[in-house]
Protein backbone atom coordinates (compact mmCIF):
# COMPACT_ATOMS: atom_id res chain seq x y z
CA UNK A 1 0.00 0.00 0.00
CA UNK A 2 0.77 3.72 -0.72
CA UNK A 3 -0.47 5.85 2.41
CA UNK A 4 -0.07 9.25 2.05
CA UNK A 5 -2.06 12.31 4.01
CA UNK A 6 -3.87 14.82 1.78
CA UNK A 7 -5.23 18.19 2.05
CA UNK A 8 -3.92 21.74 4.04
CA UNK A 9 -1.43 22.06 6.17
CA UNK A 10 -2.35 20.68 10.03
CA UNK A 11 -5.83 19.49 8.43
CA UNK A 12 -4.72 16.41 6.02
CA UNK A 13 -6.98 13.55 5.90
CA UNK A 14 -5.56 10.22 5.30
CA UNK A 15 -5.56 8.51 1.91
CA UNK A 16 -3.77 5.74 -0.39
CA UNK A 17 -2.81 6.06 -3.91
CA UNK A 18 -4.58 2.90 -5.67
CA UNK A 19 -2.67 0.95 -8.28
CA UNK A 20 -3.81 3.30 -11.11
CA UNK A 21 -2.72 6.11 -9.71
CA UNK A 22 -5.64 7.46 -8.00
CA UNK A 23 -5.78 9.34 -4.39
CA UNK A 24 -8.80 7.22 -2.06
CA UNK A 25 -9.51 8.38 1.08
CA UNK A 26 -9.58 6.50 3.77
CA UNK A 27 -11.02 8.74 6.39
CA UNK A 28 -13.95 6.18 6.76
CA UNK A 29 -11.41 4.05 8.04
CA UNK A 30 -8.27 5.00 9.72
CA UNK A 31 -7.90 8.84 11.46
CA UNK A 32 -4.62 9.68 10.37
CA UNK A 33 -1.46 8.26 9.22
CA UNK A 34 0.34 7.80 12.12
CA UNK A 35 0.56 6.12 15.45
CA UNK A 36 -1.92 3.37 16.29
CA UNK A 37 -2.64 2.99 12.78
CA UNK A 38 0.70 2.19 11.92
CA UNK A 39 1.02 -1.21 13.69
CA UNK A 40 1.10 -4.47 11.79
CA UNK A 41 -3.03 -5.21 12.66
CA UNK A 42 -3.89 -1.56 11.68
CA UNK A 43 -1.56 -1.53 8.41
CA UNK A 44 -3.52 -5.99 7.75
CA UNK A 45 -6.98 -3.95 7.66
CA UNK A 46 -6.44 -1.21 5.62
CA UNK A 47 -4.61 -3.93 2.94
CA UNK A 48 -8.07 -5.44 3.13
CA UNK A 49 -9.92 -2.92 1.93
CA UNK A 50 -11.24 -2.78 -2.06
CA UNK A 51 -9.63 0.77 -3.09
CA UNK A 52 -11.69 0.56 -5.97
CA UNK A 53 -14.44 1.10 -3.29
CA UNK A 54 -12.91 4.24 -1.67
CA UNK A 55 -14.09 7.27 -2.33
CA UNK A 56 -12.28 9.25 -5.22
CA UNK A 57 -10.16 12.66 -3.83
CA UNK A 58 -10.87 15.33 -6.75
CA UNK A 59 -8.37 17.29 -7.93
CA UNK A 60 -4.80 17.14 -7.13
CA UNK A 61 -4.80 18.22 -3.33
CA UNK A 62 -1.39 19.36 -1.81
CA UNK A 63 0.00 16.28 -0.28
CA UNK A 64 1.18 16.73 3.40
CA UNK A 65 4.28 14.78 5.06
CA UNK A 66 2.84 10.94 4.82
CA UNK A 67 2.97 10.51 8.29
CA UNK A 68 1.41 12.09 11.53
CA UNK A 69 2.51 12.59 14.79
CA UNK A 70 6.32 12.26 14.54
CA UNK A 71 8.06 12.30 17.53
CA UNK A 72 11.23 11.84 16.69
CA UNK A 73 13.30 12.63 13.36
CA UNK A 74 16.33 10.65 13.90
CA UNK A 75 18.91 10.98 10.66
CA UNK A 76 22.15 9.14 10.31
CA UNK A 77 25.16 11.09 8.87
CA UNK A 78 27.78 10.21 6.68
CA UNK A 79 25.96 6.44 5.74
CA UNK A 80 27.13 5.87 2.37
CA UNK A 81 30.91 5.77 2.18
CA UNK A 82 31.38 7.50 -1.23
CA UNK A 83 29.36 10.91 0.64
CA UNK A 84 31.33 10.53 3.26
CA UNK A 85 34.71 11.02 0.86
CA UNK A 86 32.76 13.85 -0.85
CA UNK A 87 33.03 15.74 2.59
CA UNK A 88 36.25 15.21 3.74
CA UNK A 89 35.12 13.13 6.24
CA UNK A 90 35.65 9.15 6.62
CA UNK A 91 33.15 6.33 7.14
CA UNK A 92 32.58 6.51 10.99
CA UNK A 93 33.19 2.94 13.00
CA UNK A 94 29.37 2.88 14.02
CA UNK A 95 26.60 5.32 13.08
CA UNK A 96 26.00 8.67 13.58
CA UNK A 97 22.92 9.82 14.71
CA UNK A 98 21.52 13.43 15.25
CA UNK A 99 18.27 14.93 15.59
CA UNK A 100 16.25 16.89 12.85
CA UNK A 101 13.71 19.40 15.01
CA UNK A 102 9.48 17.39 14.01
CA UNK A 103 8.44 21.65 13.54
CA UNK A 104 10.65 20.84 10.17
CA UNK A 105 8.62 18.58 8.62
CA UNK A 106 6.84 19.87 5.93
CA UNK A 107 4.94 17.75 3.11
CA UNK A 108 6.99 16.38 -0.19
CA UNK A 109 6.37 19.67 -2.92
CA UNK A 110 6.21 22.39 -0.26
CA UNK A 111 8.50 24.89 -0.92
CA UNK A 112 11.52 25.14 1.00
CA UNK A 113 12.20 28.07 3.16
CA UNK A 114 16.09 29.62 2.97
CA UNK A 115 16.70 30.31 6.36
CA UNK A 116 17.75 34.47 7.21
CA UNK A 117 21.12 34.60 6.55
CA UNK A 118 21.55 31.26 5.36
CA UNK A 119 24.19 30.88 2.54
CA UNK A 120 24.86 27.42 2.50
CA UNK A 121 21.50 25.69 2.07
CA UNK A 122 22.28 22.05 0.30
CA UNK A 123 19.95 19.12 -0.44
CA UNK A 124 20.39 15.28 0.33
CA UNK A 125 18.03 12.73 -0.95
CA UNK A 126 17.11 10.34 1.74
CA UNK A 127 15.81 6.54 2.38
CA UNK A 128 13.08 7.19 5.43
CA UNK A 129 12.02 4.32 7.36
CA UNK A 130 8.70 4.76 9.37
CA UNK A 131 8.86 2.94 12.66
CA UNK A 132 5.51 0.85 13.38
CA UNK A 133 5.01 -0.18 16.72
CA UNK A 134 7.37 0.72 19.71
CA UNK A 135 10.86 -0.98 19.42
CA UNK A 136 13.77 -1.06 22.23
CA UNK A 137 16.87 -3.38 22.74
CA UNK A 138 15.36 -5.50 19.06
CA UNK A 139 17.94 -7.49 17.52
CA UNK A 140 18.81 -6.42 13.57
CA UNK A 141 17.36 -9.86 12.65
CA UNK A 142 13.83 -8.39 14.30
CA UNK A 143 14.27 -5.43 13.57
CA UNK A 144 12.33 -4.75 10.30
CA UNK A 145 9.34 -6.29 12.55
CA UNK A 146 9.28 -3.01 13.58
CA UNK A 147 8.76 -1.51 10.59
CA UNK A 148 5.97 0.04 9.12
CA UNK A 149 7.43 0.88 5.80
CA UNK A 150 9.36 3.28 3.78
CA UNK A 151 9.10 7.00 1.96
CA UNK A 152 11.57 9.26 0.44
CA UNK A 153 13.12 12.25 2.17
CA UNK A 154 14.98 15.34 1.70
CA UNK A 155 17.28 16.21 4.56
CA UNK A 156 17.52 19.86 3.59
CA UNK A 157 20.98 21.16 5.52
CA UNK A 158 21.92 24.63 6.07
CA UNK A 159 25.91 23.63 6.26
CA UNK A 160 27.14 26.77 7.65
CA UNK A 161 24.40 26.48 11.01
CA UNK A 162 25.55 22.78 10.99
CA UNK A 163 29.10 23.21 10.90
CA UNK A 164 30.53 26.61 11.24
CA UNK A 165 28.26 27.90 14.41
CA UNK A 166 29.64 25.49 16.77
CA UNK A 167 29.02 22.35 18.01
CA UNK A 168 26.16 19.64 16.80
CA UNK A 169 24.42 19.48 13.37
CA UNK A 170 21.10 20.33 14.89
CA UNK A 171 21.25 24.20 14.32
CA UNK A 172 21.87 22.98 10.26
CA UNK A 173 19.30 20.44 10.37
CA UNK A 174 16.03 21.67 12.03
CA UNK A 175 15.23 25.13 10.05
CA UNK A 176 11.37 24.99 9.51
CA UNK A 177 10.65 22.81 6.13
CA UNK A 178 13.95 21.58 6.24
CA UNK A 179 12.02 17.94 6.25
CA UNK A 180 9.79 17.26 3.26
CA UNK A 181 8.60 13.59 3.87
CA UNK A 182 6.44 11.77 1.39
CA UNK A 183 4.64 11.53 -1.18
CA UNK A 184 3.89 8.23 0.51
CA UNK A 185 4.45 6.09 2.98
CA UNK A 186 5.21 2.63 0.93
CA UNK A 187 4.37 -0.52 3.52
CA UNK A 188 7.25 -2.99 3.51
CA UNK A 189 5.58 -5.99 1.95
CA UNK A 190 5.80 -3.57 -1.38
CA UNK A 191 9.48 -2.93 -1.07
CA UNK A 192 11.62 -6.42 -1.34
CA UNK A 193 14.81 -5.08 -0.27
CA UNK A 194 15.53 -1.64 1.32
CA UNK A 195 18.90 -1.75 0.80
CA UNK A 196 18.79 -2.17 -3.24
CA UNK A 197 17.01 1.10 -4.36
CA UNK A 198 17.49 3.63 -6.77
CA UNK A 199 17.81 7.31 -5.40
CA UNK A 200 18.34 10.41 -7.28
CA UNK A 201 17.91 14.23 -7.25
CA UNK A 202 17.97 17.23 -9.32
CA UNK A 203 18.63 20.87 -8.88
CA UNK A 204 16.93 23.13 -12.33
CA UNK A 205 16.55 19.76 -14.28
CA UNK A 206 20.33 19.25 -13.90
CA UNK A 207 21.57 15.56 -11.61
CA UNK A 208 23.01 16.64 -9.30
CA UNK A 209 22.72 13.07 -6.97
CA UNK A 210 22.08 9.46 -8.78
CA UNK A 211 22.89 6.55 -5.94
CA UNK A 212 21.52 3.67 -4.56
CA UNK A 213 20.53 2.66 -1.20
CA UNK A 214 23.09 -0.43 -1.99
CA UNK A 215 26.07 1.95 -0.84
CA UNK A 216 24.68 1.98 2.86
CA UNK A 217 27.30 1.17 5.06
CA UNK A 218 24.81 1.03 8.11
CA UNK A 219 21.75 -0.81 6.59
CA UNK A 220 17.90 -0.58 7.83
CA UNK A 221 17.47 -3.44 9.61
CA UNK A 222 21.02 -2.66 11.52
CA UNK A 223 20.10 1.34 11.87
CA UNK A 224 16.71 0.26 13.91
CA UNK A 225 18.38 -2.54 16.42
CA UNK A 226 21.45 -0.10 17.20
CA UNK A 227 19.23 3.09 17.71
CA UNK A 228 16.75 1.26 19.45
CA UNK A 229 19.75 -0.04 22.44
CA UNK A 230 19.55 4.10 23.00
CA UNK A 231 16.08 5.11 23.48
CA UNK A 232 12.58 3.44 22.39
CA UNK A 233 11.58 4.13 18.60
CA UNK A 234 7.69 5.26 18.63
CA UNK A 235 5.26 4.43 15.97
CA UNK A 236 5.48 7.35 13.63
CA UNK A 237 8.95 8.29 13.79
CA UNK A 238 10.82 8.43 11.11
CA UNK A 239 14.60 7.49 10.47
CA UNK A 240 16.72 9.17 7.77
CA UNK A 241 19.39 6.81 6.61
CA UNK A 242 21.81 8.76 5.02
CA UNK A 243 22.21 10.66 1.57
CA UNK A 244 24.50 9.02 -1.49
CA UNK A 245 27.03 11.77 -2.86
CA UNK A 246 26.36 14.39 -4.97
CA UNK A 247 25.70 17.04 -2.22
CA UNK A 248 26.49 20.96 -2.89
CA UNK A 249 29.34 20.74 -0.36
CA UNK A 250 30.77 17.98 -2.01
CA UNK A 251 31.38 19.70 -5.72
CA UNK A 252 34.32 21.81 -5.98
CA UNK A 253 33.62 24.25 -5.58
CA UNK A 254 30.48 23.95 -3.30
CA UNK A 255 27.58 24.81 -4.68
CA UNK A 256 24.41 25.62 -2.61
CA UNK A 257 20.85 26.45 -3.38
CA UNK A 258 19.25 30.41 -3.97
CA UNK A 259 15.89 31.48 -3.91
CA UNK A 260 13.89 30.73 -7.39
CA UNK A 261 16.16 26.94 -8.00
CA UNK A 262 13.80 23.72 -8.22
CA UNK A 263 14.72 20.40 -6.49
CA UNK A 264 12.80 17.16 -7.47
CA UNK A 265 14.31 13.45 -6.04
CA UNK A 266 12.86 10.50 -6.19
CA UNK A 267 13.94 7.08 -4.58
CA UNK A 268 12.64 4.08 -6.99
CA UNK A 269 9.09 2.47 -5.70
CA UNK A 270 8.77 5.71 -3.60
CA UNK A 271 7.82 8.12 -5.47
CA UNK A 272 9.08 11.61 -6.25
CA UNK A 273 9.30 14.99 -4.48
CA UNK A 274 9.61 18.40 -5.87
CA UNK A 275 10.79 21.94 -4.12
CA UNK A 276 10.49 25.31 -5.10
CA UNK A 277 13.30 27.31 -2.88
CA UNK A 278 12.87 30.64 -1.77
CA UNK A 279 13.98 33.30 1.07
CA UNK A 280 11.95 33.12 4.59
CA UNK A 281 11.24 37.02 4.36
CA UNK B 1 0.92 29.50 39.21
CA UNK B 2 2.18 26.19 39.70
CA UNK B 3 0.65 24.14 36.95
CA UNK B 4 1.64 20.36 37.12
CA UNK B 5 -0.02 17.28 35.52
CA UNK B 6 -0.59 14.56 38.03
CA UNK B 7 -1.73 10.84 37.76
CA UNK B 8 -0.80 7.70 35.86
CA UNK B 9 1.62 7.68 33.07
CA UNK B 10 -0.27 8.56 29.76
CA UNK B 11 -3.24 9.66 31.65
CA UNK B 12 -2.18 12.80 33.43
CA UNK B 13 -4.38 15.59 34.55
CA UNK B 14 -3.72 19.15 34.58
CA UNK B 15 -3.82 20.63 37.94
CA UNK B 16 -2.36 23.42 40.31
CA UNK B 17 -0.30 23.76 43.39
CA UNK B 18 -1.76 26.28 46.14
CA UNK B 19 -0.54 28.59 47.95
CA UNK B 20 -0.89 26.02 50.65
CA UNK B 21 1.19 23.61 48.58
CA UNK B 22 -2.48 21.20 47.88
CA UNK B 23 -2.66 20.27 44.33
CA UNK B 24 -5.94 21.10 42.85
CA UNK B 25 -7.58 19.40 39.70
CA UNK B 26 -8.10 22.09 36.55
CA UNK B 27 -9.51 19.75 34.64
CA UNK B 28 -12.72 21.48 34.24
CA UNK B 29 -11.00 24.34 32.94
CA UNK B 30 -8.25 23.08 30.68
CA UNK B 31 -7.75 20.32 28.73
CA UNK B 32 -3.99 19.68 29.46
CA UNK B 33 -1.08 22.11 30.39
CA UNK B 34 0.27 22.15 27.00
CA UNK B 35 -0.26 23.87 23.46
CA UNK B 36 -3.08 26.39 23.29
CA UNK B 37 -3.39 26.21 26.94
CA UNK B 38 -0.15 27.81 27.57
CA UNK B 39 -0.45 31.07 25.80
CA UNK B 40 -0.63 34.46 27.82
CA UNK B 41 -4.79 34.51 27.65
CA UNK B 42 -5.21 30.70 28.56
CA UNK B 43 -2.65 31.50 31.27
CA UNK B 44 -4.67 34.53 32.03
CA UNK B 45 -8.01 33.10 32.57
CA UNK B 46 -6.42 30.65 34.42
CA UNK B 47 -4.89 32.79 37.04
CA UNK B 48 -8.68 34.09 37.76
CA UNK B 49 -9.77 31.67 38.68
CA UNK B 50 -10.08 31.10 42.67
CA UNK B 51 -7.61 28.27 43.68
CA UNK B 52 -9.69 27.55 47.16
CA UNK B 53 -12.66 26.97 45.18
CA UNK B 54 -11.08 24.03 42.82
CA UNK B 55 -11.50 20.40 43.91
CA UNK B 56 -8.68 19.09 46.10
CA UNK B 57 -6.64 16.54 44.78
CA UNK B 58 -6.42 13.68 47.19
CA UNK B 59 -3.48 12.12 48.33
CA UNK B 60 0.22 11.68 46.86
CA UNK B 61 -0.39 11.22 43.53
CA UNK B 62 2.46 10.55 41.24
CA UNK B 63 3.15 13.52 39.20
CA UNK B 64 4.24 13.42 35.67
CA UNK B 65 6.23 15.80 33.29
CA UNK B 66 4.61 19.51 33.82
CA UNK B 67 4.20 19.96 30.28
CA UNK B 68 2.62 18.14 27.72
CA UNK B 69 3.35 17.35 24.49
CA UNK B 70 6.35 18.87 23.73
CA UNK B 71 7.36 18.77 20.01
CA UNK B 72 11.15 19.80 20.75
CA UNK B 73 13.03 18.95 23.75
CA UNK B 74 16.41 21.24 23.00
CA UNK B 75 18.91 21.69 25.68
CA UNK B 76 21.64 24.16 25.95
CA UNK B 77 25.50 22.33 26.22
CA UNK B 78 28.50 23.88 27.66
CA UNK B 79 26.16 27.08 29.16
CA UNK B 80 28.06 27.44 32.58
CA UNK B 81 31.69 28.87 32.58
CA UNK B 82 33.19 27.08 35.34
CA UNK B 83 31.35 23.48 34.00
CA UNK B 84 32.56 23.84 30.67
CA UNK B 85 35.91 23.75 32.38
CA UNK B 86 35.34 21.05 34.72
CA UNK B 87 34.76 18.98 31.78
CA UNK B 88 37.64 20.57 29.95
CA UNK B 89 36.19 22.84 27.22
CA UNK B 90 35.90 25.86 26.69
CA UNK B 91 32.41 28.24 26.68
CA UNK B 92 32.20 28.26 22.94
CA UNK B 93 31.51 31.87 21.25
CA UNK B 94 27.88 31.15 20.23
CA UNK B 95 25.65 28.56 22.15
CA UNK B 96 25.70 24.99 21.63
CA UNK B 97 22.42 23.64 20.79
CA UNK B 98 21.14 19.88 20.96
CA UNK B 99 18.03 17.77 21.28
CA UNK B 100 17.35 15.48 23.39
CA UNK B 101 14.63 12.81 22.35
CA UNK B 102 10.78 13.78 23.69
CA UNK B 103 10.36 9.84 25.04
CA UNK B 104 12.60 10.68 27.52
CA UNK B 105 10.43 12.63 28.80
CA UNK B 106 9.19 11.44 32.60
CA UNK B 107 7.67 13.01 35.60
CA UNK B 108 10.26 14.57 38.48
CA UNK B 109 10.13 11.68 40.87
CA UNK B 110 10.00 8.91 38.51
CA UNK B 111 12.96 6.35 38.56
CA UNK B 112 15.35 6.57 35.83
CA UNK B 113 16.35 3.64 34.27
CA UNK B 114 20.34 3.24 34.03
CA UNK B 115 20.46 1.87 30.14
CA UNK B 116 22.50 -1.56 29.06
CA UNK B 117 25.95 -1.00 28.83
CA UNK B 118 26.15 1.89 30.84
CA UNK B 119 28.97 2.78 32.83
CA UNK B 120 29.09 6.66 32.62
CA UNK B 121 25.19 7.84 33.64
CA UNK B 122 25.66 11.16 34.68
CA UNK B 123 23.20 14.04 35.86
CA UNK B 124 22.97 17.79 35.34
CA UNK B 125 20.59 20.36 37.23
CA UNK B 126 18.84 22.78 34.79
CA UNK B 127 16.93 25.83 34.34
CA UNK B 128 14.14 24.64 31.75
CA UNK B 129 11.96 27.52 29.47
CA UNK B 130 8.62 26.69 28.53
CA UNK B 131 7.58 28.34 25.25
CA UNK B 132 4.26 29.83 25.42
CA UNK B 133 3.55 30.45 21.76
CA UNK B 134 4.83 30.01 18.16
CA UNK B 135 8.27 32.34 18.12
CA UNK B 136 10.37 32.82 15.06
CA UNK B 137 12.97 35.82 14.53
CA UNK B 138 12.04 37.37 17.78
CA UNK B 139 14.97 39.84 19.05
CA UNK B 140 16.27 39.35 22.62
CA UNK B 141 14.18 42.22 23.68
CA UNK B 142 10.46 40.61 22.88
CA UNK B 143 11.90 36.98 23.31
CA UNK B 144 10.41 36.85 27.00
CA UNK B 145 7.05 37.73 26.03
CA UNK B 146 6.79 33.79 24.43
CA UNK B 147 8.02 32.08 27.37
CA UNK B 148 5.29 30.87 29.52
CA UNK B 149 7.07 30.05 32.26
CA UNK B 150 10.21 27.95 34.20
CA UNK B 151 10.81 24.46 35.14
CA UNK B 152 13.37 22.36 36.50
CA UNK B 153 15.23 19.38 34.58
CA UNK B 154 17.82 16.73 35.38
CA UNK B 155 19.50 16.68 31.64
CA UNK B 156 20.55 12.73 32.37
CA UNK B 157 23.80 12.14 30.24
CA UNK B 158 25.15 9.22 29.52
CA UNK B 159 28.83 10.16 28.57
CA UNK B 160 30.20 7.34 27.00
CA UNK B 161 27.66 7.37 24.65
CA UNK B 162 27.39 11.32 24.64
CA UNK B 163 31.13 11.44 23.43
CA UNK B 164 32.81 8.33 22.32
CA UNK B 165 30.42 6.39 20.36
CA UNK B 166 31.08 8.78 17.19
CA UNK B 167 29.74 12.46 16.27
CA UNK B 168 26.53 14.35 17.81
CA UNK B 169 25.68 14.11 21.49
CA UNK B 170 21.82 12.80 20.97
CA UNK B 171 22.83 9.07 21.53
CA UNK B 172 23.66 10.05 25.47
CA UNK B 173 21.04 12.83 26.00
CA UNK B 174 18.25 10.71 24.98
CA UNK B 175 17.91 7.16 26.74
CA UNK B 176 14.30 6.57 27.67
CA UNK B 177 13.55 8.59 31.25
CA UNK B 178 16.95 10.24 31.07
CA UNK B 179 14.23 13.89 30.84
CA UNK B 180 12.68 14.67 34.50
CA UNK B 181 10.59 17.79 33.78
CA UNK B 182 8.71 19.17 36.71
CA UNK B 183 7.38 19.13 39.33
CA UNK B 184 5.71 22.11 38.13
CA UNK B 185 5.54 25.06 35.59
CA UNK B 186 5.59 28.01 36.98
CA UNK B 187 4.51 31.01 34.97
CA UNK B 188 7.02 34.09 34.67
CA UNK B 189 5.06 36.21 36.56
CA UNK B 190 6.32 34.60 39.66
CA UNK B 191 9.94 34.15 38.80
CA UNK B 192 11.26 37.84 38.84
CA UNK B 193 14.68 37.18 37.52
CA UNK B 194 15.67 34.02 35.76
CA UNK B 195 18.95 34.94 35.84
CA UNK B 196 19.55 35.13 39.56
CA UNK B 197 18.19 31.43 40.82
CA UNK B 198 19.67 29.05 43.33
CA UNK B 199 20.02 25.52 42.30
CA UNK B 200 21.36 22.17 43.16
CA UNK B 201 21.42 18.58 43.51
CA UNK B 202 22.89 15.78 45.51
CA UNK B 203 23.64 12.07 44.94
CA UNK B 204 22.49 9.96 48.14
CA UNK B 205 21.98 12.84 49.87
CA UNK B 206 25.72 14.44 49.00
CA UNK B 207 26.17 17.93 47.56
CA UNK B 208 27.37 17.61 43.53
CA UNK B 209 25.87 20.85 42.35
CA UNK B 210 25.36 24.08 44.07
CA UNK B 211 25.69 27.25 41.88
CA UNK B 212 23.32 29.71 40.88
CA UNK B 213 22.01 30.70 37.17
CA UNK B 214 24.23 33.72 37.62
CA UNK B 215 26.48 32.14 35.84
CA UNK B 216 24.81 30.94 33.17
CA UNK B 217 26.81 32.39 30.00
CA UNK B 218 23.53 33.06 27.71
CA UNK B 219 20.78 33.88 29.49
CA UNK B 220 16.80 33.16 28.67
CA UNK B 221 16.17 35.99 26.90
CA UNK B 222 19.07 35.57 24.48
CA UNK B 223 18.85 31.82 23.91
CA UNK B 224 15.01 32.14 22.99
CA UNK B 225 15.53 35.11 20.79
CA UNK B 226 19.08 32.59 18.83
CA UNK B 227 16.89 29.59 18.55
CA UNK B 228 14.35 31.22 16.99
CA UNK B 229 16.69 32.32 14.39
CA UNK B 230 17.27 28.72 13.32
CA UNK B 231 13.79 26.68 13.78
CA UNK B 232 10.05 28.20 15.07
CA UNK B 233 9.84 27.40 18.76
CA UNK B 234 6.14 25.94 19.54
CA UNK B 235 4.04 26.20 22.67
CA UNK B 236 4.94 23.62 24.77
CA UNK B 237 8.69 22.97 23.91
CA UNK B 238 10.77 22.90 26.35
CA UNK B 239 15.04 24.40 26.39
CA UNK B 240 17.13 23.23 29.23
CA UNK B 241 19.85 25.68 29.54
CA UNK B 242 22.77 24.06 30.82
CA UNK B 243 24.11 23.14 33.94
CA UNK B 244 26.53 24.13 36.50
CA UNK B 245 29.55 22.61 37.60
CA UNK B 246 29.70 19.67 39.84
CA UNK B 247 29.02 16.64 37.15
CA UNK B 248 30.22 13.49 37.74
CA UNK B 249 32.06 13.91 34.48
CA UNK B 250 34.14 16.65 36.42
CA UNK B 251 34.81 14.48 39.31
CA UNK B 252 38.89 13.51 40.10
CA UNK B 253 38.40 11.01 38.81
CA UNK B 254 34.74 11.06 37.53
CA UNK B 255 31.89 9.32 39.23
CA UNK B 256 28.77 7.90 38.14
CA UNK B 257 25.75 6.86 39.51
CA UNK B 258 24.81 3.25 39.46
CA UNK B 259 21.52 1.14 40.24
CA UNK B 260 19.82 2.69 43.90
CA UNK B 261 21.53 5.60 43.78
CA UNK B 262 19.45 8.66 44.95
CA UNK B 263 19.08 12.13 43.21
CA UNK B 264 17.90 14.89 44.41
CA UNK B 265 17.67 18.25 43.20
CA UNK B 266 16.15 21.62 42.98
CA UNK B 267 15.73 25.33 42.02
CA UNK B 268 14.93 27.64 43.88
CA UNK B 269 10.86 29.07 43.46
CA UNK B 270 10.78 25.71 41.08
CA UNK B 271 10.16 22.64 43.57
CA UNK B 272 12.66 19.54 43.49
CA UNK B 273 13.18 16.23 41.89
CA UNK B 274 13.79 13.12 43.17
CA UNK B 275 14.98 9.53 41.38
CA UNK B 276 15.79 6.46 42.02
CA UNK B 277 18.19 4.96 39.52
CA UNK B 278 17.71 1.81 38.68
CA UNK B 279 19.26 -0.91 36.20
CA UNK B 280 17.08 -1.16 32.54
CA UNK B 281 16.31 -4.50 32.31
Amino acid sequence: MKLLRYGEPGAEKPGLLDADGVIRDLSAHVADIGGGALDATSLAALAKLDAKSLPVVAGTPRLGACVAGTGKFICIGLNYSDHAAETGATVPPEPIIFMKATSAIVGPNDDVLIPRGSEKTDWEVELAVVIGRKAKYVSEAEALDYVAGYCLTNDVSERAFQAERQGQWTKGKSCDTFGPIGPWLVTKDEIKDPQDLKMWLTVNGETRQNGSTKTMVYGVAFLVSYLSQFMSLMPGDVISTGTPPGVGLGMKPPRYLKAGDVVELGIEGLGTQKQTFRADV
